[in-house]
């Protein structure tokens, strides 16, 4: 079947590929401790597919096989609806902490193909031919697939954009006898060590004369010259009581290096063609990959208006500062719920009958969930207070000459004992202050762009019309 | 025809009523120049029902009778959708700067109704008869009705329950001939000069032996004994390029003095019942009347948006500052679009089929609002800046002597001539900036309840169990 | 004596002037009702330096006349806390709400005065000279001067430095026989309509080529030619009880048109010269005023303090939250009161011995102001909600049939009557919701530059060494 | 010498102590790699006094001896100011983030001793007299001593008040022949695992009948029944270039349980005395310790503004949000030197000569820094954004395959290395990110209570009178 298992996705691990971290390269990465974790979670992420196909898997129309919803492009409303509640099973099982499980980049592939006479054109059919080819090979395969599409920056004044002369982004060095020889680099790829294959494609719109620069391909992580290097590991050893979350979801970063890859001419979608590259990022794209990630963003309010509550309730805390601010916790989490439920009612076709949800209220939530996240994470900080410096770790709990004196003196109202009590303070700040919770907050900061940024993008997003005639009606 | 026209909302302005400004009690509502200009206004919402009748008006069920969609019962989604957009006609008028015309009380009692059950229980069955019977009065009449609900206070403290022997609160001195005496006083009744009837209903349920309190009833206005006491006029001479607004909008606020009242016995909804008094505002009365509350924000959020775009566009401030302004009202009024449209979504019915919006996304909505608004106001003060001070009046702009100085020294970007750029910047002002806005906006954070005490009461609204499960499975 | 009373400023008001208001020429500025309020209260600030002369009032070191401290250049740390002294009691007279009294002018011009060798140089001997004798002109008359130094602007985008061949800023038009003839406008001049002088000077640098709009002098309001454009009056009729600041306190603002005007030589202090004009603003500039406008601001804070807190105690509010936004009042209220403190104890001389307090903690202020006012006001409007509309005006708690009404449903808790609850609530209310008030509000905004624009210029006026050296112990 | 050296703080270290992480009790604190680094970062303090004693010590008045001036009570305001200096020193040494160096207890008790009459009293004289002796040896030995205030908690409603019968607060059991026996817990104590001494003293008055919960006293950590739980080790190795702070700064908290404690009735100062309890922390306690705490966050402040201003440096970051974050950041620096500055310009005696600093500005801080902290860490998160992930270790920098290709892919602008980019973004990120970055950030917002609850407790601080008659004068 071609939706994998947990151990197939772990035995892919084991191919050959080029990871450092802390100035070490690493050959194991499913044996290492700084990654074991969270890769077992993933491949805990491929059973609950299989677990749970009734919800996440749905039949490929042309094989006939079972394969993930997210991998369909999706033909109708009802589809969408559908593939609604995979990705929210996928988000439920880390509570939103994992941003990038394969799903994310399966229905970016399903939206490339559902726009494929957008890729096949201007002299670029080839490169749309092989899109789609791979798109379906990567359903068939089930593969974890990551991308890195932010260029390097010594100057953030210059946007995404190289530089003439620029050597710092990926770029192409020359044809070669299969395919090309690209070199450069990429300043982020979130899942890197947990991936079987790296996507490039395009971001920002480029000007004539940086061709060299306008690629698209994918290619597996195991090819000879790509090398990642990884950020601090924020993963801990797995203790579900003492760390529920740092031990199993760090999904890792890393900042990739082309030294001299060689892309076979079978993966390459784009290879210097302006009038694609530049127009292939259609306004389909962000609603679709949206719906994957406003379903986890809403998961993820959720569950911290749930700690929030709990940790209030431990400790009797009824005070008009913590209701508020759980109040306010909540309202996000709905307008998220409807902002998402009323995109996929308002869903619609557009050319090739690709079907994504309506764009205007996922672009809102675009614009204010990078601020939301960080605000919640402050009222949780303020609600856990120092109970959640005083929670002790399983091991003390267990520990005979403490055991007694912690139940004494550490326990929560009327019928909490003090395990459960530590259980959720530490659940509390391993949510928020750990520093794998610190990468979280930052990456709900800046992994759709920054707030900022996208606050000031409205108008190429929002429609004035309605608006402007209740203006017009005064003047 | 049931579905009044203007002309007979001012007649009917003319019966008797005891009202009060500056010190001075008022004889000719229609003629008094702080009151003229939203008479009129009111009476055009009156001719907008009848100019667009196809979208404000249907059938009556029972006399067959064409009425304004708010008096009907909704007795199914499509009902609730019709409804949608007569509610939002009437909001666009005033781009809802007017929180209470009729068609606010029209579908809060149409809502009782949807109700009566409840009304017409515990031995409450006369009062539940009289208010059905109300209801089809009104719907027939095409009143303008108003209510008062909050009770005056000395101490804040005390919430909105009487104390013991409380002769501020409203309350019922004795049984008459005809009905009850009843003495006391209510803290606010907007539009009151401009209404035909008051209401007094239940908000706050209370305990047992302040029966004397528990009251539900219509009067008209013209009932001696009852008193209003207006605030200060904040209505200017109307011009509608120098006050586009604030010479036509301001609806008036007013301090009810029941100064010894008979409220005749066909007219009493409640008399002393506490079952009744306190269960009959049930889930479904919020959801109700928020249909109405948040379809008049979406417009107001609109406008403001459309506003600062103008503003902006006027002299050219393309800025990172003012762009992420505008890009936030956006998100604001797609928020509450998208909730507004969910509720409909989710539209259900309750016992008497009964159908309201679903309850969750309004109640974020009225959680957030009272922050919203003022947020939106400041943003507008940011942007509109001095320019809203130097933007002159009709007058100075058509004096021969000034008109070619103003056209030379006060033009807005390439094609704005300085009259345009003026009457923007005046309706800035007027949106924000005058004594009529500075009362709008305070509604806003109000009139539904302060933000904080909503927030605080989420608990009483919300769901927690997907909530909880998603913490529970770490457990 | 040099120091004027309140009666010759009212004379002096009766020089002919062109001002314009609502599309009318105002012959009488005293006896208009829109500026009659004003009028008089400017006459009480003149009233008040002779009445607290021993505060207000030193010894011109030339003429040994009294005169106001703020037209004496300081000489000394002990001048400068002398003239504190005085500029808070100009400040607390209108409780900060009269921002450009005579004092701001007459400081500002000091301080010209005692950094003379920068405005006699590079060639510009005459204009420095006549700068020197104009400040001791202005000083012995004790006039009202006002000033004009933002441009007119189309477009937003090209900041404060006008085009090539723009004729909308003010600019030369040719040599007289006894002057220079200019033409053009200023954005704003507050305090205009009650000004006998009207000044001009730098304010932002400007390029090679700009000569003609690099202009600097001082006329006559009186000048033929010279022509003012009022924004809104935002006076009401004086009753103190009903509108103790909006009867008395709009400074008014207007646009100023040059409509031909020709300055005398005598009056001309920059004329072209552009090693001056771009370098006479030194660092020395803003702290001198800086120190009338934050002893005006922290006037102004504790008045919003103590008005808070009586709103409060009338109706006993005191919820948690109704705490804490009194307690950030005071907290603004003493961040203010220490900077400026800490200010004038780090007072220093510069050259020509012109002492001002030290800038840092001044510019702190003048960033983050424009923040907190608009917070304190939003504070006061939630603390003051609807009890704000519901306070009668004094005529109605004078008339015979109200008068019980109101002292039995609208009093405050225990010993606080009807009258005094409505006196405090509707100060509260002329305060911050008045148009009045609102223009206030606006006002703190800009008025020394925007808090966004003022941030953004930190590096220009902190120093980083101290800091730099913490970072550097770490690399 | 009195002042100790780093070498005899590590001897110390060695007295055997109960100190419980992660359910193991540890042995040798110094040689345990979870505190080995604070150690020794504490024992750099104790250096720091000797290596500039001519800013850190000051002569006993009794002894002649040089001690650490927080040992000193201060006599004068010029003793305050050179205070100052020690203490500034200190604060610079981990650029604030150690809140609790010794000096931080040792000015608390010198403050005890400087109100020594207060402790003396009520028939507490013996207390008293232990106090002051106490101090002595405090002084002379040169202990850090920490100190254990708050009580446990199982129901945050009742406050820091113990209930009837609680068994969870430290309380005295009964009279032993040497003293008294205690038994109970605290909630926490930072630096606990590097204390010589730990004291307890009074937070909150108690009402009568709780007599049992009110002492005060001072025993050695390594007091038989005395146990410590700490929290997590926020400590990593230490790598001064990969973990400029998080190797060395983890000063520790820890829950203290009082396991039956004998404490010697010379090391008793308060014994159910509830007249000295509810009275001895007077109006001089918080301005006395808040010179150390404000002078500590004015550094951190400054040190977050070079930060902020280094790293947008380092990638050409001129944005128009990011420059206003910088200036927002040096404004509460600003103020929080004008505030400690003008506290210290305004200090005055009290009873037994005892000088403080003025309460009122630093008050003022205290109730705002716990919101400006956490806003400072937003924008430095904002500011840092991805580049704090790409920045690698120090040992992938020195990699023979690695260095070149960091070096070709992440450097920064025009002159700045690689190796100076990563250092700059690692700095922020151990400043702001990681685990003890993220402790830090919690400790500010409650060490000395929240800045929600010091907001509500302003008017306990705060003169009305001259705001009152701003007020007045308009009534």
């Amino acid at each position: 079947m071609p939706a994998r298992c947990g151990e197939a996705f772990i035995q892919g691990l084991k191919n050959p590929r080029n990871i450092w971290m802390n100035g070490q390269r690493i050959s194991d990465v499913v044996g290492h401790p700084a990654l074991s974790g969270a890769a077992h979670s993933l491949a805990e992420v491929y059973d609950l597919q299989l677990k749970h196909s009734d919800i996440c898997l749905g039949i490929d129309p042309e094989t006939n096989d079972n394969i993930n919803l997210a991998h369909i492009v999706p033909r109708s409303k009802e589809a969408l609806i559908r593939r609604h509640k995979c990705l929210e099973k996928i988000a439920q099982f880390s509570v939103g902490l994992m941003g990038r499980t394969p799903d994310y980049l399966n229905l970016t592939f399903a939206g490339f193909s559902g726009n494929k006479s957008n890729w096949a054109a201007h002299g670029n059919e080839e490169g749309g031919e092989n899109l789609i080819a791979y798109q379906k090979q990567l359903a068939n395969a089930d593969w974890a697939l990551t991308h890195a599409i932010v260029s390097p920056t010594s100057e953030k004044s210059s946007g995404n954009v190289p530089h003439e002369a620029d050597n710092m982004a990926v770029h192409k060095v020359e044809n070669t006898e299969n395919g090309i020889l690209i070199r450069g680099s990429k300043a982020l790829a979130t899942l890197a060590p947990f991936a079987d294959e790296l996507s490039v494609y395009p971001r920002t719109p480029m000007p004539i004369g940086a061709e060299k620069y306008m690629l698209a391909f994918v290619i597996p992580v195991s090819t000879p010259g790509l090398k990642f290097l990884c950020r601090d590991s924020m993963s801990v050893k797995r203790n579900d009581f003492d760390h529920p979350f740092s031990g199993r979801f760090d999904e890792q970063d890393a900042f990739v290096i082309f030294d001299d890859v060689e892309v076979p001419r079978e993966r390459i979608f784009i290879d210097g063609n302006r009038e694609v590259y530049n127009n292939v990022m259609t306004k389909t794209h962000m609603p679709n990959i949206m719906q994957q990630t406003m379903i986890r963003a809403q998961v993820k309010l959720m569950f911290a208006w749930a700690l929030g509550r709990r940790m209030a309730e431990i400790i009797n805390d009824n005070s008009e500062a913590t209701q508020k601010m759980l109040g306010e916790i909540w309202c996000y989490a709905e307008f998220t719920r409807s902002a998402i439920t009323n995109s996929e009612a308002e869903a619609s076709a557009h050319g090739d009958n690709f079907w994504t949800p309506s764009a205007p209220p996922l672009h809102a939530l675009r614009c204010m969930l990078p601020y939301w996240f960080p605000k919640v994470s402050e009222y949780l900080k303020l609600i856990g207070s120092h109970y959640m410096f005083s929670a002790p770790r399983a091991a003390s709990i267990n520990d005979p000459e403490m055991k007694h004196l912690i139940d004494l003196y550490l326990g929560g109202t009327a019928n909490v004992t003090a395990e459960q009590r530590a259980q959720i303070f530490r659940l509390g700040w391993d949510f928020i202050g750990t520093e794998m919770a610190g990468r979280n907050e930052q990456y709900e900061r800046f992994y759709l762009g920054s707030g900022s940024r996208n606050l000031q993008n409205v108008l190429g997003v929002a429609r004035t019309d309605a608006s402007d005639d209740l203006l017009d009606q005064f003047l």
